[in-house]
């Protein structure tokens, strides 16, 4: 048996051979994926002098000590608004402008009043009363300070959430280079499997493994296609892994384990190399890592927790790190126990949990039926507590380790 | 100023009058919906008693205290496969099945012992030799033990996640409601703006917020259709509105402040009730909510990071919710301040953080310059920490409640 931390290191060391392509798409469809291209400013951010408050352009030389009972009257000499040019003429120290949010400063200006900080005069509507000291550079954004033009914003390997997909529209990426997404082909074996809009015979099941893994790889980033069913049988086997060999990884679940029906197992003997692994986890301890005709396969384990236990820990990682993501892993966050959790085991252990506010405090509790066949112990988990192999008993209040599955 | 909460209820209540329909589609497409139907269960999940191991099926009532030294000899008398007829035979207290995981259970057996706890008779292929005491039901899977048919399974307003797709799967919904995803037009104005592929001519910054908020709506499922850019005239803004009118809820940035150039308040006082609030947050103050000819609108402020986090307070609950998404809130967790945080400000702080794990210890740590045009702010964020109004300074290792933003 070998530790979680050495199954993933293995898996993740075969990507040190490959690379993946890179695509154009147009920003708006890029939410999501990873770019393939670092990015550089093409401009400053703001590219100009502006103003952070809707008020009034001033110098500030003339205004270090307006109160309301004594303000200083300064004239307005027009008006600055955003994508209309500049005003051209500058100002004299008892003059400004009015000027909107975002608009240029004028010249001369070095400083923004806020109305909220100025009065009318009520016999002249081209003056304003300034009632509060103005220092120099208030309510001014300076060109370049969010982002200077030539500086390296983002790598290569940045996941594009919508924060990112604004700068890169701030900066003129209307297309942008982002690695293809892996295409993962599913394969479900076990002559007791049928399809989904089957009623299943005794000793029939229905294949909800290949749904669930469709999900679960359309959820890590990868494009899933669902291969037919193939029933126990070597030579079928063989044919379909030679199709799923076609795309860029093969996922299985079932028929690696240790019965007389593993036809998978023989068909990497025949035609792959493979590491065989029990894991030293639960749930999902038989585990194969390995090349079909030179084609990433990880068998998982057919129960179907087990398989997305195994999907979550050594496929998703595989996907992202493919893709470039330099931040694939999960969070990890450490939680409060708001229950006595007594369950000792050998194998590192993964709990599905929920997070809850319990009378004020966040923290985590293990959903009831911890089974690898118990499916509905995933129904409302938030992440997996994990827990230490041969860890003792934690009482209630005590911090653990939750992985935050979204 | 009214408090973040008041807004979201005021927001949220607006939704009592207003229903979304559902529509059907495959399993493999409702990754991230929202059920719009509760599921019971059409079957026992397992359907029929099976083994959880590869191994024997036994008779229990003869095997409580074998030893390795002195283990109990059964007879094989055939084999229980997956998806293979049941063995038609019961057996005697000395014979036994080999069994495969998931094989149903034949007739008399009670226990499956798994083939780590046997030896094989070196003189006889159809015997094994059983070395520990076996209990009744041990390995036994029970039929309906996961699901008992007729269950309620999944609530209308369930997120169909990886798992959830496993269990519409076994439970053969290979068609399955969900409601629409509301479609969110997003309007942009402002003289200064050019699209994303034009070089910026003094005075002029390229549309991010368009295309952020497009990202925003996809990724808290909506369905985000990009209207053409409106210049700042009151005509053209009434124009655009008209078009956004007929989509679900209609999406502005800027234009909602108290400059002179704001014309989208002027549509809505012309066509439309308006709520316009100053909400007590940071950053993000000006927001408008409202109905323009019956559509609501959201006006959010023009700056990214504001346009953004209003987003994800006012918005992205809406689509949920209206969606029938009965866990919509983001996960909020306690974490460790991993630096002191002296800001402190009368507004309800949403500070874009990073969530680390320093020295072993994992805790939140602000990102740089919080400005609200400071679109780097975002960058590597993993949330917001959640400072209340009025709160002084924090010392490092103080607990804070953070937004978690995947």
């Amino acid at each position: 048996m070998i530790a979680v931390e050495e199954a993933q290191a293995r898996i993740l060391k075969s990507l040190a051979k490959r690379t993946l392509s890179t695509e154009v798409i147009p920003i708006a469809d890029g939410l999501y994926r990873v770019l393939g291209e670092p990015i550089h400013a093409d401009l400053d951010v703001p590219p100009f002098d502006n103003s952070a408050m809707d008020g009034y352009a001033v110098r500030s030389d003339i205004l270090s000590s307006p109160t309301p009972e004594h303000p200083i009257r300064l004239q307005i000499v027009g008006t600055s608004a955003a994508g209309h040019p500049l005003p051209a003429m500058g100002i004299t120290p008892f003059q400004c402008y009015r000027i909107m949010t975002g608009a240029p400063i004028p010249e001369d200006a070095d400083a923004v009043v806020q109305s909220e900080w100025t009065m009318a005069d009520p016999t002249d509507n081209d003056v304003i009363l300034v009632t509060r000291p103005v220092s120099k550079g208030l309510n001014i954004r300076r060109k370049g300070s969010d982002i200077p033009n030539g500086a390296p914003i983002l790598r290569a390997g940045s996941r594009i959430t919508p924060a990112i997909t604004g700068i890169l529209a701030t900066l003129g990426k209307n297309l942008v280079s982002v690695y293809r997404e892996p295409r993962i082909a599913i394969i479900s074996t076990g002559d007791e499997l049928i399809d989904v809009d089957q009623t299943p015979l005794p000793g029939q099941i229905r294949n909800s493994n290949a749904y669930a893994l469709y999900a679960a790889v359309r959820s890590a980033g990868g494009s899933p296609i669902l291969l037919p069913h193939t029933r126990d049988d070597l030579a079928a086997i063989i044919e379909t892994l030679d199709q799923a060999a076609q795309y860029d990884v093969i996922l299985t679940s079932g028929g690696v384990s240790v019965g007389d029906f593993d036809f998978v197992k023989q068909a990497l003997d025949a035609h792959g190399t493979q590491d065989f692994w029990r894991v030293n986890m639960k749930p999902g301890k038989p585990m194969t890592f390995g090349h079909y005709r030179g084609t990433p396969l990880f068998g998982l384990p057919g129960n179907p927790v087990s398989a997305l236990v195994t999907f979550e820990l050594f496929v998703r990682p595989f996907i992202r790190q493919w893709q470039g993501d330099t931040e694939w892993a999960r969070l990890v966050v450490p939680l409060p126990l708001l229950d006595d959790f007594d369950e000792i085991s050998d194998r590192r252990h993964y709990v599905r949990c929920q997070i809850k506010n319990q009378e004020g405090v966040v923290g985590v509790t293990a959903n009831p039926d911890q089974g690898s066949a118990i499916q509905t112990s995933w129904l409302s988990a938030s992440g997996l507590m994990v827990i230490r192999e041969n860890h003792g008993p934690s009482k209630k209040g005590t911090l653990v380790p939750v992985m935050l599955i979204s």
